[in-house]
């Protein structure tokens, strides 16, 4: 971990530094653990107050932020701590380099500069672009394609089967599933996470498309670029996301389902088999709807017992009246 | 990927063959994508519209379908395309192969012609029957039992510990899991899904039972044949499944519920402790009810805000009445 | 599997025999499926009628209970069977064993007694307790500390990067994640599961807490001690669960909630961003409130259909009568 000076440091962020330009930070924590040798910063105006008790020796802030000490200003404080954190932890990535345990297709290829870690298995025909990291025990099925500079973590399985069977008498036969797996450039694939092939043709995942741990892509889904899925998402076939969308935890998504660029989608929502998801709007809530509808439904059965005691008492009225 | 004539596909799908006998077909696609040298198939009247601008070289066809072409009548389009599909992109399926860096116990027992990819791991005891295949990377705990011509997805693990616990005072003490798992014959599990051994006894999966991927299946689960169950479902302990219920993908099961079968259920569903699903009509929902009935519930909701309008007038004109 | 007699069994059990002390038992089973050398146990009321027709050669029964036969009276049934089951099933565990396919970083320290099985795979500076086991299979990145006597299932993931990224300008960068990951003694962890390493600090699972299969644990959460988490159930970024929460499977928690110490939470509910779940009643549903309002709820969206009917009906007279 090299120690670098607050001028260092703006520089890296591209800020304005305001203070003690050779205060020298050798780490980085929150506004509240941060001691005089660390970075911290400030997202928001909500954190402003912590911001005034914080022993941080130095503070990433927003433009229009005023205080003593040493301070870096940026129109993006959140992105200027990240790239800085990168810097200040920065770890010399090993070169290219393949685990003697990983297990690779003579007819795969490997691009420049990868790191394929321990217990890896790639089959025959893989593609991997130049730069990208498979961490230990990660699958990947034949004739798989994986762009340039993409992560994926440890156990996830890249290309199985797809769920495809016909009922055929009285027991199912598989529907063979002889498509592919093509994820994009940048893309980062979670721990344990599954992207099946497709039946026929490819399971698609874009550039720059960020998934998390334990999610579910069936065959034939094409998701876009610069898409974020949170853990445990599951998505049944054939289904498509538009680029920059945003897609909860926990969600599950029907077959053939439509989820348009920049969408929005809450976690645990359901999105039925063909439903088509606007941008917009949030949706949350099985079946999914606009999340304003979805909260009025949910506030309108808290009411439902007060307005069954109204109705009583309309009809007693009405009893008494008559 | 051998070419095959036309007639050699409706020999492999038992159909009736109509227009160019000789044409050769080199693979398989979808309408939309298919070209001279691909077969296709028409799943159902909704497909065939598609149909008449598709260009591939020979379409699967309902029996009362008619139009130019080179045509494979059958009763079941969409099994016959699986056969012929299996049949175009026939690989030579690996003879029995173990991979060098499987590790199997001693005292397991491989069947004749399996197929153990690398990395998997196969406890003591453990026995497996004829021509079952393990992609990479799937564990199999002590004394677990697969039938026949089984399929293990990547990641899979076998006969890990049920989740058993005493509290004992003031922490939590281990109850022994010494039971076991057992696999029927034709059995498919998915990619990263996890059959926890019984407590006592065994969990069961039936033959012909086909699992996708991420799903848990708890100690003593009895899972009939042939049933269908979609990615990240999960079973609670003690849970029975009929023969050929089908259930849809997140759904939570509690302990000991009964699912009759045949019965279908929605994705998403939750089905409570001790409940009983029984077959005819689709359950959903949380707790899971019959289909109807919660698309009911749905619907009501939505009048809500009406009815309360409709209460609000009749106090109105109540109160300017009396 | 060694033979015990029932006097030796009452001995293990703290309990008192009744009947033929030198009984041998050389196996466990439930009520049941019992023969004449099982021991069994009754753990409650609603058991004791099955008991009358069970084989079991030696029952564990609660201390009020009474019957012919070899019974072993205790306060607590069940934990007293969970040990008896240890004794009878007793496997001699493996003295310290590292398998030799396993992977392990020159500066990782395993402490004394450890099994580490087949195709593990552990990192830089890991530091793992005495008497630890981890199945076949198992990932742990750099930096993560595991207390002493845990047991980790095959395939669990310990120490990815936690899920975060910054938009900046048409592309996601990555919030590099500099955190580790802390566990307990005496923690468990369920197959597949994943627990995510810090973006800054630690994310930690306190001793004694028992994790499910397929869990996602997300970065810097801080699971107490002696908590159980069911299957499937995901924690997002920062959430806090206090020691001997007790969480139902296939639940989602939002960034930053906070479940106090000792609450339950049913299966599949949702707890929002920033939601704060206390003790004392168990809560369900999404947005989890308590039991009872959730029961209620859906209780009373069932009565819908009935008071539109009524209002119908006032509106009905209302017009006749004027």
């Amino acid at each position: 971990m090299p120690a670098l000076t607050a001028a260092q440091i703006a520089g890296i962020c591209g800020g304005v530094l305001e203070g003690d330009s050779s205060r020298v930070i050798s780490g980085a924590n929150t506004l509240e653990e941060a001691g005089p040798s660390d970075l911290a910063f400030i997202a928001n105006r909500k954190a402003i107050e912590k911001a005034s008790s914080s022993r941080a020796g130095c503070l990433i802030v927003p433009e229009e932020f005023s205080r003593e000490g040493t301070l870096i200003r940026v129109s993006e404080p959140r992105a200027a701590f990240a790239r800085a954190l990168a810097a200040i932890y920065e770890k010399p990535r090993p070169a290219g380099s393949i685990h003697p345990t990983a297990t690779i297709a003579g007819s795969a290829q490997i691009g420049a500069n990868c790191v394929i870690g321990a217990g890896c298995h790639i089959g025959e025909r893989v593609v991997i672009g130049d730069g990208s990291t498979l961490y230990a025990n990660v699958a990947i099925y034949d004739d798989v394609r994986i762009g340039a500079r993409a992560i994926l973590h440890s156990g996830c399985v890249i290309g199985a089967d797809g769920f495809g069977f016909v009922l055929s008498g009285d027991h199912y036969e598989k529907f063979p599933q002889v498509g592919t797996v093509e994820i994009g450039d940048d893309a980062e694939i979670g721990a344990n996470s599954c992207i099946d092939r497709g039946a026929l043709g490819a399971t698609r995942i874009g550039d720059g498309t960020k998934i998390d741990n334990l999610v579910h892509v069936a065959h034939n889904c094409s998701i876009g670029k610069h898409v974020v899925i949170a853990a445990q998402t599951g998505f049944s076939g054939s289904v498509t996301v538009g680029d920059y969308a945003v897609i909860g935890g926990q969600v599950g998504v029907g077959e053939k389902a439509r989820i348009d660029a920049k969408a929005v989608v809450g976690g645990q929502a359901g999105i039925l088999v063909s439903q088509h998801v606007h941008a917009g709007e949030p949706v949350w809530g099985t079946p999914a709807r606009p999340l304003k509808q979805h909260l009025r439904n949910l506030a309108e059965l808290a009411k439902f017992g007060k307005l069954r005691n109204e109705v009583r008492e309309i009809k007693k009225k009405m009893e008494s009246g008559n």
